[in-house]
């Protein structure tokens, strides 16, 4: 899949990308980089972030979309952390994914064992060779930790696993016995060495140097494992390629532990974008992404590169304007490249052609000559520090358009009475009056309060309403908070328009039904307007 | 400032680091690199980030705490875009600040007017360079940009302006066409030139041979200016520093268009830490990153370098083990250097270390005994993907301790009636049975029907309960909804201790009784046990 998408995408490439003409000259004098192989460790070292746990059902369901993605290596758990994480593993053995499944282990017997009980074919074993691990966690001479690698990696080959070695903290370990080290597990018939940069200290430059200098002791692959902490995991990821590396450890959305690793998707873009290398199905970043985020419950930034919801989101007017001209004039890529969208938002900054493709795109036919007067009313709301959502755009446009004030309120309610508890129903009696029509009364039921006096109001009224959004926020602190409710209702009669009510107040009853009356009379306001 | 803390943080520097020795060998054929001046755009490219306002007095407080940060020039907004936007660049020249006020100013004489006019003593102003922009957005010829470009230099010069010029989006300019307009504006009388990465496309390694390749021409001093829709942001900035800028443009927090600037507090820390340049008074740059969330409303990702609510978060046997023999095993630094704090969470991966320091810090005395115990529960809590929080834990330290259920449940609800509405006091009257003590009825008001509902249950109880926290969740979709009620309730007699209370329903008073009515039984059932 990979390769087809290979050739499809060199024809597409020059219409999807404006990159630097820049990145190809610097690299004059780097051999050429050929392939590198995506060793996916979302569901270990991702997994391991705080926050995030993932049930058997959740890792097979994001180890599929992984594999569908096209990762090559994917690290599924670490077996001897206990029955849950083994079972995950054996789960994934037989998921038939052409990704190869590898689990984690110390350099200890007992865990190399965990990973054959598992029947996964791979190994990636680690012990740390930094003389701050060593003295403090391990607690072992530099001799030890040596003769316990190469035991290990002897063991683990001699029961037939893949085996990838890494030297835990690497970018804080002396260099000779690093060298050392790995001259020692070569013998022992390691596959791959990976060097981690376990807790995010190296730069890009660093990286390219290290990696240098280990190519001369290395024969076996070299793979690099890039954490975030100063915000260098892709460019170190990177530099390590430039230099030799052609193994990448990666984590989707850049999970993991404390600041996450390299982020898949980053890695994967700059490899395609800035070297020409296709490394997974480009396409299918954005939907992968989406589904970790969802599974994992680890919220994306707003600013995430490639994934965020502001990666092709345009506000200011400057911006807006060239992204219409030619996407490319603001954006390194068009967003379908990676399975993204682009968006345009209202606010502050905006200019009409903002505004005017929005109200497009809510299929709301707004009079050209009333554009300015919207322009400036955002402008005035948003200055106040607030961004405009699509239901307050409706809020906005109704209240310019039918000038809807308090004489103008066709609907007033009277008198609402609401009986609820345990074990009752909860019920309504509600009494309106609307102009030209005079009082009515109405009783309903619901299922809480909330939803009887809608009900109940909805009934009065007589009229084909729908209750589209109900959304209550800001409830939080004590049983007396205040809370802000916005209504969103859909009058079937009127061709299905949209209107928009919103109340804020303590009582969660009143103030809803204080944003459906609001709604209410929006509607009716249009009504007698149209 | 920042000197005083240079010599104080020399002293701690060992202490507080631990980052790769690599880095200092790598920079052996870099010259030295001694001053940086941190050039901060969050007033103005990090407010032009979709879903981003600021009010003047916004604005005015995030100034001033960015100066006391440190900052050496803060682009306090676009004067040409609207008189709100002169009134803040006025009022921020008038905040008696220590950093340098600037504005941004296309190459056009009106906004050049519009800067003079807010009384501001610099300007950075911009025109592209690259064919696409030139072509698509400009719509003029090189040789106009250029005749445009060194006019608007002259002009602001002449008009007692410090001159800031930017190629708007520079990596993707010709290299002989962007030299020849530098030379023009250097004759100009330019003060300094940005190089903006203006849609993130660079990599390190090419940023290096673009700044080298500029120095060549440009005699005043570089700056650089890297967006991160690659996630390349941050390295781009310090190659550019490495091959000879000095001057660098960033956002806190990485806000800024689409996925953002390089973020001040990463440009920062790799400064200190890695080339021993101290730009900000690093303590102050946690509670800085705060304010401007809070301010912004732009929330962090868990996992954002430096300032995220995992940067110093650890959850993983092996790493709270590490980090508790030495925190600086599984950390580049302290979080204390950044003015932040480390945190142990607990979750599937936590070991018993972790659980025992997180009941200390909540004040409960927990048997040792059953701490394996209460361990299993955990991980079988959590490898259903759950993460646990303060309020979680204290529900299964009461469940391990006390036995809870329902044969055990003291106080039983028997009838509860609510009554509410518009214009109506919202009453409830509540009968309980007390296990022991026979009915007892009461009734009382409040704010909404909840708050009237749990007043009663308490006058009922006759119990000196406070509720400490009522939290309402997942009310989104229809009024119908189903919500997640969470109390936690203090007991004012027996000692202040905690009981927490959950429950799932439709209808939000019935649920919200429901939570108190659990959180009564555990503290009832705690009181007996005791």
């Amino acid at each position: 899949m990979k390769k087809q998408q290979t050739s499809e995408s060199a024809k597409n490439l020059e219409k999807m990308l404006a990159v630097s003409p820049y990145n190809q000259l610097a690299l004059s004098g780097v051999g050429p980089i050929k392939d590198v192989k995506i060793f996916d460790t979302t569901l270990r070292d991702g997994e391991q972030a705080p926050g995030i746990a993932l049930s058997r059902e959740d890792k097979v369901r994001i180890a599929i979309a992984l594999d569908d993605l096209g990762v090559d290596i994917l690290e599924g758990g670490f077996a001897a952390s206990g029955e849950g994480e083994k079972e995950i593993l054996t789960k994934l053995m037989k998921s038939d994914l052409d990704a190869k499944v590898c689990s984690l282990a110390r350099c200890v017997i007992s865990d190399i064992d965990a990973v054959l009980s598992t029947g996964v074919g791979m190994v990636h074993t680690f012990i740390a060779t930094s003389d701050l691990h060593m003295q403090y966690k391990l607690k072992m001479t530099p001799e030890q930790v040596k003769e316990k690698a190469v035991e290990i990696v002897e063991y683990a080959k001699a029961h037939g696993l893949e085996v990838q070695f890494s030297c835990e903290d690497a970018t804080r370990s002396d260099l000779n016995f690093m060298k050392d080290v790995l001259k020692g597990v070569q013998e022992a018939g390691v596959d791959s060495i990976n060097i981690p940069d376990t807790v995010g200290v190296i730069t890009p430059r660093a990286m390219g140097y290290l990696i240098g200098e280990l190519k001369k002791t290395v024969k076996v692959p070299l793979s690099v494992h890039c954490h975030n902490d100063m915000g260098l995991a892709v460019a170190n990821s990177i530099a390590a390629i430039d230099a030799g590396a052609t193994i990448c450890h990666v984590c989707m959305n850049g999970i993991g532990e404390r600041t996450g690793n390299a982020a898949l998707e980053e890695v994967a873009v700059n490899l395609f974008a800035n070297y020409g290398i296709q490394t997974v199905d480009m396409s299918k970043i954005g939907p992968t992404s989406k589904l970790v985020e969802r599974i994992t419950g680890f919220n994306l930034a707003g600013n995430k590169p490639i994934v965020g919801r502001n990666a092709f989101a345009h506000e200011s007017g400057i911006h807006v304007h060239g992204v219409m001209a030619n996407s490319l004039t603001y954006e390194p890529f068009k967003p379908e490249m990676v399975g993204e969208n682009r968006a345009i938002v209202i606010g502050k900054h905006s200019g009409a052609h903002s505004i005017q493709g929005r109200l497009d795109a809510l299929g709301i036919a707004f009079p050209e000559e009333h554009l300015p007067d919207l322009l400036s009313t955002i402008k005035k709301i948003a200055i106040g520090g607030k961004m405009i959502d699509d239901a307050e755009l409706l809020v906005i446009v109704d209240n310019l358009l039918w000038k809807r004030n308090t004489k103008g309120t066709m609907v007033t309610l009277d008198e609402l009475t609401v009986l609820t508890g345990k074990n009752t129903t909860s019920t309504a009696v509600v009494t309106v009056t609307i102009a030209g029509s005079g009082k009515r009364t109405a009783a309903e039921t619901g299922v809480g309060p909330v939803d009887a006096a809608i009900n109940a109001i909805k009934k009065a009224i007589n009229d084909k309403l729908t209750m589209e959004e109900y959304k209550l926020s800001a409830i939080t602190g004590k049983s007396d908070s205040i809370c802000e409710v916005t209504v969103m209702v859909k009058n079937v009669q009127n061709d299905g328009a949209l209107a928009v009510g919103k109340a804020v107040g303590l009582d969660i009853v009143e103030t809803s039904v204080d944003a459906m009356m609001c709604a209410i009379n929006r509607d009716f306001a249009r009504q007698r307007n149209a």
